[in-house]
């Protein structure tokens, strides 16, 4: 008989995750409860929010407990159900984390259409990294036609998406992403105007090359040197989407911000965005990006790892940059 | 006959400016040219932005050239005019700089009420302090009822406007001060809920204990330290009008800003605010701060110098934090 396979936080980690921060269970397969599905994990969607959860600091969830399953966004198969909006056969998008099998509340699970041609794109694209680039780029960033847009971790899945809404709103688009297989890409692929490689480049000097007027947008994964470098070269009226805090993720102690007199000189603003707060757009957002997807004028790559055994070494690579595109595993 | 008084830039400080920094020159009576106005300075304003112009760091003016006047704003007297507008004995408020007397464009000043009790105000309450105070809060800030509002430099003229309109917007107000002298003013009365004062108190300590619930709106008049323990006690969706820095508006090498990660966990903004993108507002902001005033509902206190001869002490100490209020100097 099937036994389920769970990957279990088995210490908090100090500074960067190891292997052995992880724990391999194998369990028997659960069972559903009423008003409960069992899926299968086909998809399992590996994000940087997740080294938060493995840690006590403070942050707007609370963390994974020691010993408790990690958890992650998925799509699964429906294997089991008692709830009589699944059948046997559905696909559904849930948060059933790093394991082979999930019992998942119905409430907590969204159904997908099978006949979705990449069920994955919903932990990707037309999920929470593809909202996060809508709503982050629209509601804070605010683009408008003729202004500069800077964007890091271009090539990673929120960035790709956010660049390439931003050209679409008509502004210049530089990305910054880490080694020149990521800047072919992003410029290739993307079609972003530029693309700074953080690895070989002076930000500095680089963001002048590029942003000879300033930079009216810096849509930000990362903080750290990068945010560092932009706030030299903001015009008035900047504004940044604070979305992610990549370069610090790992970090023991947390490391100091930007100067900030750039802000006031340039009357400028820097805003966290967190995408749950966001719900409420959810449905503008699939009408927008699904279009623009549907008819091709969306490129989107994704990071396929295989088999859910991988999944700590691939986390620990996307903490260092290691993915070109949206990383998943493909569990099953 | 009587002579000018200039008081010039010597030279460009490095960190805390001195008095020989500053130049004192006689001159000629200036005779006033088409259209412009021989003004007799009775107040002059000292304002910390005015450090910034001594330097030639980027900043959103040009800085102040090595031997020109330094700049600045006054309440003057027409001693002879050269526009219709103006009559000999008005007063109006202009920026005529660090000198006796001025000749400035009829277009550059503005003409007060002679009745007026105390045209000193125009350079504080009813001024660019004020306007700075309304709107940075209103704008940025948008203080609801209930909400905690913290203020740094509380006593100061920024502050002390600031923090009493958060008051009458139903916030609870905590200030920041430094000194036992200038905490018992702002608590006694300016009436906030409390005063934290920076010399001798732990600041995040403090912050705990006045702002249990957290933060809500940090007027920043300082950045520094007391952002950074601002910092860690964000609400959710909290606000932060950056309108000064005066913390480092002496520093030699611009030093790093807080971490921004609570930024994150708490979506929340910090925004550059600048007093004269906001010109718009001046008659919605002296009919509501003006109003208040007349009702005897805003406390106001000046720190009045005599003498144009003290500016320069004056405006070291206004850096360091020596100031009660509204920092003038009464020239004539």
């Amino acid at each position: 008989m099937e036994r389920n396979l769970q990957i279990r936080l088995a210490r908090r980690p100090i500074g960067e995750p190891s292997v052995d921060d992880f724990r391999f269970v194998e369990e028997a397969m659960p069972a559903p409860g009423a008003g409960e599905v069992l899926l299968q994990t086909l998809w399992l969607s590996l994000d940087p929010y997740m080294r938060g959860r493995m840690s006590e600091a403070r942050s707007y969830v609370a963390p994974v407990a020691i010993d408790a399953v990690m958890v992650g966004g998925t799509v699964g198969k429906v294997l089991a159900s008692n709830d009589p909006r699944f059948a046997v056969g559905d696909l559904a998008l849930g948060y059933g984390g790093w394991q082979r099998y999930s019992v998942e509340p119905a409430d907590a699970l969204q159904k997908l259409d099978s006949a979705m041609a990449h069920p994955s794109y919903a932990l990707g694209i037309l999920g929470m990294p593809g909202q996060t680039a809508y709503c982050a780029l629209n509601d804070i960033g605010a683009p408008k036609a003729g202004e500069t847009l800077v964007v890091s971790a271009a090539a990673g899945a929120v960035g790709q998406v956010a660049g390439q809404l931003g050209k679409i709103a008509g502004c210049r688009v530089v990305g910054v992403a880490g080694g020149s297989e990521k800047c072919r890409y992003v410029v290739e692929e993307l079609g972003f105007h530029a693309c700074i490689d953080r690895k070989t480049e002076s930000l500095d000097e680089a963001l002048a090359r590029y942003c000879p007027d300033g930079i009216d947008i810096y849509f930000d994964n990362t903080a750290g040197a990068i945010l560092e470098a932009v706030m030299k070269r903001l015009r008035v009226g900047a504004r940044i989407p604070l979305v992610g805090l990549i370069e610090q993720y790992n970090a023991v102690q947390m490391p100091k911000g930007p100067n900030l007199a750039p802000l006031l000189v340039a009357r400028a603003k820097i805003e966290g965005f967190l995408v749950t707060d966001h719900a409420a757009h959810t449905r503008d957002f699939l009408a927008a990006v699904g279009g623009l997807l549907q008819k091709g004028k969306l490129a989107y790559r994704e990071d396929v790892v295989e088999g859910l055994e991988a999944a700590p070494e691939a986390f620990i690579g996307l903490l260092r940059g290691a993915n070109l595109g949206k990383l998943l595993v493909r569990a099953a």
